[in-house]
């Protein structure tokens, strides 16, 4: 179950961050250039369409103007262009602007339409095998060759979760192209040999014992046993099918494994997108959705049936805040869309992000990090296994960063992947912010009247230290 | 021709360092990783063995020892290991010791003993394509890894020529495993969009014009037309044939051009191994080569077959100072090793290093940088042609690279190579060393008596920086 966990959580990010529902509110033009498939190879010269996002109508004074660069994530550059509100408000926003013109680029590649190979471009590892950290940020530096020729223009690399460690990594791999970077949410450290695996699951299970009670997380605790317990029955199984309105019916007791799937899931999501107002993403989700599913879960000493009744009617909160679904069909949100399936491959060559649980110190089924399984699962999907267990570190530096300048890392405490991020500075030239009322990269998302103070006092860093790098510069 | 002296000019520094006549004056011990092929993607999943060399016999705390880390160059690591005697000396020399354990990392591959794919390696583009300086950079950061986990220990990477290229670099693009680096003339400005392409032959005339008289280099400067003209007659070819001792005769006017190649590859030659004492190389020189050669090519209003007869006996200095040379094989200098073919690749690909002449500012025949031809030539041999013309500027910066720190650059003004060194700091954590009486990274060869105060003072400046950077650790 847990190991699933990485694979599908940036996926699910992504989601979160969507369209779906979500009105165009900017506007852009759509470009592409030439880059090579391969930058640091010459037995494949192909070459691919990278595909980027321009609006420099806002650049009061376009010749000086800097370029707020984002680095896209894994998947579709115009739901990151329209969810990241925050880029749009600093050119916008007359009190406080800045003369800027905005770039979204694409992933640069497998994402969204910038797939090297088209329809192919998934066919094998011999096709997905460019699918690189390391190749996304050459993307970036041969876009920004192309679209800031000698790097005349100041760039600011902004992104967030994966996109912002590729924001955090580009300043640190290419200096010279990019001023600085903005990386919020950015779980740099979440590799083997760092970041203990247990962690994630800690924070995710503080979010659920504080939003409301700690009867919430307790009951969660408690459920998995129940679950399983009540799927070993007729009676049973009919009553989390009927509770929990599920589309297809549990016939036997291995079906309740796609229900506790879906759930767990669920709280990696309901906690990432734990906003202060209701936001639209997998399913709309109202304000503050994790106090919303507690409160809903409250309650000692609950025996099974109502511990399934409680359960189910939280879920609801998530899978059918409008009341609009006929049925909660547990298979949906492990889709076999593009750019789930490109994280998959990530997460199976460099991206392997150690995930584990106790059932003591979280709420979730014991679950121990087995390495040997998850490369075995790997090779089974893509005929390709995780490399040297310290390939993210020898690439990117681990806790070894105190060389980089011109890095803001915000976290928001309220994100399980905040245990990942960079928490504690190694030098005076990069800057921590910590969100004490943030979910994940709430920074980045646009303004909102709900935001809380913390929230809009690390955008207020993120601008002020921007033309603080500007003067310096 | 001059299209052909970048391809050339890296691999005959390689000779020059080289081991032949040089007996083994240091030991060490032969071991091997397996790393990557590809680091950068996972297409191709192949490994191969990297070889390196090490002695920890010299640290005297081994547990708080540096590592001084050889970048190994397009060549036989084991021909650096012998001539890169600064690094021995500078563990065994008792008045200034560092606690030093040494290695040399073979480049790491397609040279010596490091092939990805054995005797095929040079196949095609298909086999040679992973032959790049990031992969060169990705295959080191492997082998620390390796040796050094955690980056425990502090690393300090050194090398010259291209080798000072992939220090200075390895540091810029992995700080977390090297604390600094030393690199000795270092051509890191010699691409397209930066160093103008005269700028190394004017160098080179330079310190023909001031070894012994400026007689020298314009002997030479008149030297093409009287070999071109003389080569048009019976008499001119016997007399050429004759005088040179060539091993082939001159039948035909074209025959001349094998030794204007050969003439233009020596002049560099000469320069960059223009030492104060005698050294071994292609052929064994003496003290101050240029010298010698010069004070042979002296003479105002020379007529033609003076100066033909002045050449030859000039010429015999570099190629028959023993007198044990029967005849000038003009083709030796362009040898298909695999060194050679290696370094072809590199330059058809990333490393292209404009070069042209003018005979005016220079003493070379006029030869315009021709991109088309270059490109048209690269893909006759290898099927590849050199990327955006960006490409180095891209990956490494250019000359911005004021984000980089702990760098020594050093250079020797009588290297033609020092045009397109670093020769300005861009900030207070990249030091500048300037040599005036140095040749090509004379500074990491063994010290010798004959050595000029500038060199000496060199040497110095390169271990107090590294104790320096030791001590702010």
């Amino acid at each position: 179950m847990f190991e699933k966990l990485p694979l599908l959580l940036f996926s699910v990010i992504l989601a979160i961050s969507g369209l779906r529902g979500c009105s165009a509110a900017y506007s852009y033009t759509t470009q592409w250039i030439n880059v090579p498939v391969d930058h640091f190879s010459f037995a494949n010269n192909d070459t691919f369409k990278l595909r980027y996002l321009k609006n420099d109508s806002f650049a009061f004074e376009p010749d000086s103007a800097v370029i707020l660069f984002y680095a896209g994530n894994e998947g579709d550059i115009e739901l990151f262009a329209q969810n990241t509100g925050f880029m749009w408000d600093a050119v916008a926003d007359h009190s406080n602007r800045l003369n800027a013109e905005l770039i979204f680029a694409e992933h640069s590649r497998y994402y969204g339409q910038s797939l090297p190979y088209g329809n192919k471009s998934y066919n094998s590892a011999k096709e997905l095998g460019y699918l690189s950290s390391e190749q996304a940020l050459a993307d970036f530096a041969s876009l920004l060759q192309e679209i800031n020729p000698g790097n005349r223009r100041p760039v600011v690399a902004i992104g967030g979760s994966y996109g912002g460690m590729l924001a955090a990594w580009f300043r640190m791999k290419y200096p010279h192209m990019v001023l600085g970077a903005i990386a919020a949410s950015a779980p740099v450290l979440q590799f083997r040999n760092i970041t203990p695996c247990g962690v994630y699951n800690r924070i995710l299970t503080s979010v659920f014992s504080t939003a409301y009670s700690n009867e919430c997380s307790d009951n969660i605790r408690k459920s998995w046993a129940v679950l399983r317990s009540q799927s070993e029955t007729d009676a049973g199984r009919a009553l989390i099918t009927r509770k929990f309105h599920l589309c297809a019916n549990l016939t036997k007791h291995e079906d309740i494994g796609d229900l506790i799937d879906y759930l767990n899931d669920m709280y990696s999501n309901l906690a990432m997108a734990n906003y202060p107002y209701p936001a639209d993403f997998l399913a709309p989700l109202p304000a503050y959705p994790v106090r919303e599913f507690c409160w809903r879960l409250k309650g000692k000493n609950l025996n099974d049936t109502q511990l399934v009744e409680s359960l189910a009617e939280a879920v609801s909160v998530y899978s059918n805040y409008t009341n609009k679904v006929k049925c909660l069909d547990v298979k949906t949100s492990t889709t076999d869309a593009l750019g789930t399936r490109g994280w998959d491959f990530q997460s199976c060559t460099e991206m392997v992000m150690p995930m584990c649980s106790d059932g003591d110190k979280d709420m979730f089924e014991p679950e121990q990090w087995d390495f040997k399984k998850y490369s075995d699962d790997c090779f089974k999907k893509f005929g390709v296994r995780p490399r040297s267990e310290f390939e993210m570190i020898t690439r990117y530096g681990g806790y070894q960063i105190d060389s980089a300048t011109n890095i803001v890392f915000s976290n928001g405490l309220l994100d399980p992947w905040s245990g990942a991020g960079v928490l504690r500075t190694p030098n005076n030239r990069i800057k921590i912010v910590i969100i004490p009322e943030g979910a994940h990269h709430i920074d980045l998302r646009a303004k909102n009247d709900k935001d809380p103070q913390s929230v809009r006092a690390a955008r207020q860093i993120h601008i002020n230290t921007i033309k603080e790098w500007l003067s310096q510069n």
